[in-house]
């Protein structure tokens, strides 16, 4: 493991360079470990496959689509690392790693949907007789490229994001939706920063997100490093601050948008819609097309995944309940479309009623560059 | 300090000999240091005046009722370290113990209360001519009236509970409101031990509480050291669970009921009482009729304090967030009472129009034993 410790770069700095969860440099992906925040910012060059798998299995790196661009670029660190000699090798090389490194979440569909395509990529490659440098190649202009996607979709999301939010500068948020879980500027955490760049914002209102706490380890850091205004709370907190009027909207990501509208994301979610309809304030769910799965018909399809126990036993060392307390441990929670004023997506606004409008943006032709986007599930965001 | 290290009770043992979170023994107060749970249960023998201080300054006894019946014992502990030959010397110890014991926890509204109450006692005692140990002795009497009145009022809680609750078998309830907050079963917990000792509860589902975790460290362990099934969830949870048809009923304590019914209680409760009235779920609150305080109009009146933010950044030694993020940490929220179904207290159940009920309930002469109960603030029940 190469490690190079960091201080946060201070804010000046940090608008010209914005924090990356994953970027390719000299032959192999950089990642920000994620496990090492919110304490010190280390970045993680992840020089062979053992490192990729290690990186993604202990949430080193997490987020969907990071840990797809992460994986994708791994199949080309794989292939350095392998020295095919011939095609034949390399496609061999290719199979190999497709299994590797998809499985090392089992559970992340984008991981498995972002390296089958850069190994398709390679295998187009070999197809049409190019040689092993040649493969490689072709395995890393695809990952490039989903990794370009995936940046242009936040970007598109962002701007969408911000002019909807209009004169709303006083935003809740949940989870950690931003530059650590994506290729780019995140997707409800886009906005906001598409926000404060354009002096909209005063302050976010970022919830912990019990039990992992990305909010306060992962979304508070990432705006302080960026220099936007926030404040933390716990997730109870977040009715009252609504009550004493500090939340003018709320805008949070999505793990499954069912055809219908229901969105499955982090547990929380689904109090803030409610405490927000209380009160009479706006609740926006931002996410990429690829996040809409048709399949779905609605909420009750969808199977929530329950995590382990101990999550919510214990933090770290620190025992917080007995140790053989039962538990109900959702990771997500499912959002009913009617509290949902709407989606904010890369080619645009999604508003009721859902059923026809969702599909319509499903069909729309999509912007250059934004290709077919990541691939999510509601079991591998972290 | 003198601990003896004991094993939790099995669960038969556990219903013979329920949990004290104080008891007098032997001439000292014996305490369960709260913060070594969920790991292990502690007993403290708080034998002097240090150790008395030490232990509600360290949070090692929590819960206001339980906090100013420690203190009222401590008064005895430290009368008797005083040794005083006269009367006179017993009075002038005895305000020096006011000042020492009734400031330990400087916001404590209830152990200055329950101080100034065993104090005047000896005070009376003295001016009616008793000797140094009649003093003393009359100390001690008021110490044990204070205990054995909040035992009662928490049985009649718990009595008009469970037949409020009637048939509703899986109960949500947030924070710590039992046998570790109170001199008996408690408050909203105690409807729980009423209904589980009637064979008519299925299961609780117990909130954590962030930041301070007290549903895990404190109702978790207590439930199941009595034998009573619970599932612990995070607060975020607990819309989901109402969603699913978990939750039956809510009931949930308070620190301070407004004229109107307006409540303050632990950050959380707001919430809860949102998503419960959205699935049309019963909602109660259950107090002593010392948190109604006729002299605060509505929950517009009630300050909530702010508490430190180290609580959200960290947890132990655990840092879970950046340690210069900005934080707001309301100890409590105000539920109004537009969504409260019913408050359950020592003299029965006070049901919507507040602004009569409540006043009528105030003045209803009280069930033998019930004194006046001990008084509570928005600020000492942690």
């Amino acid at each position: 493991m190469t490690q190079a410790d960091l201080q946060p770069p201070p804010p000046a700095e940090a608008a010209r360079a914005p924090l990356s969860s994953v970027r390719w440099d000299d032959g192999v992906p950089v990642i920000v470990d994620q496990r090492r925040l919110p304490a010190e910012l280390v970045h993680w060059r992840l020089s062979n496959v053992d490192e990729v798998v290690d990186a993604i299995r202990t949430l080193a790196v997490r987020g969907a689509p990071a840990i797809g661009i992460c994986g994708a670029y791994g199949v080309v660190v794989g292939l350095a690392e392998a020295r095919p000699a011939t095609t034949d090798e390399a496609v061999a090389a290719l199979a190999l790693l497709t299994e590797r490194i998809g499985n090392a979440r089992p559970t992340a569909v984008n991981l498995r949907w972002a390296v089958g395509r850069v190994v398709a990529a390679g295998q187009r490659a070999a197809h049409a007789g190019a040689d092993a440098t040649g493969v490689h190649d072709a395995v890393l202009a695809e990952a490039v490229t989903i990794h370009e996607e995936d940046r242009l979709a936040c970007a598109a999301i962002g701007e969408h994001g911000r002019r909807l939010l209009e004169d709303r500068r006083r935003i809740l948020t949940h989870c950690n939706t931003g530059r650590l879980a994506t290729g780019g500027d995140g997707t409800a955490l886009a906005a906001i920063y598409a926000k404060h760049d354009a002096g909209e914002l005063d302050e976010v209102i970022a919830c912990e997100a019990r039990p992992l706490l990305q909010g306060g380890r992962l979304t508070a850091w990432e705006l302080a490093a960026a220099g936007v205004p926030s404040r933390l709370v716990v997730d109870g907190a977040a009715g009252p601050a609504m009550a004493r009027g500090l939340v003018d909207a709320v805008i949070v990501g999505c793990d499954r948008v069912a055809a219908n509208g229901d969105t499955a994301n982090k547990i929380g979610t689904y109090s803030l819609a409610v405490l927000a309809r209380r009160h009479g304030i706006p609740f926006y769910v931002a996410g990429p097309l690829s996040t809409f799965d048709r399949t779905t018909p609605d909420g009750a399809a969808i199977v929530v995944e329950e995590r382990a126990p101990d999550e919510i036993r214990g933090l770290g060392d620190r025992l917080v309940a007995p140790p053989d307390v039962d538990v109900w441990n959702p990771a997500f929670d499912v959002t009913p479309a009617e509290l949902i004023d709407a989606f904010v997506t890369e080619v645009g606004v999604i508003r009721p009623p859902y059923e026809s409008t969702i599909e319509e943006a499903l069909r729309r032709p999509r912007p250059d560059g934004l290709g077919t986007g990541t691939r999510t599930d509601t079991r591998s965001a972290g």
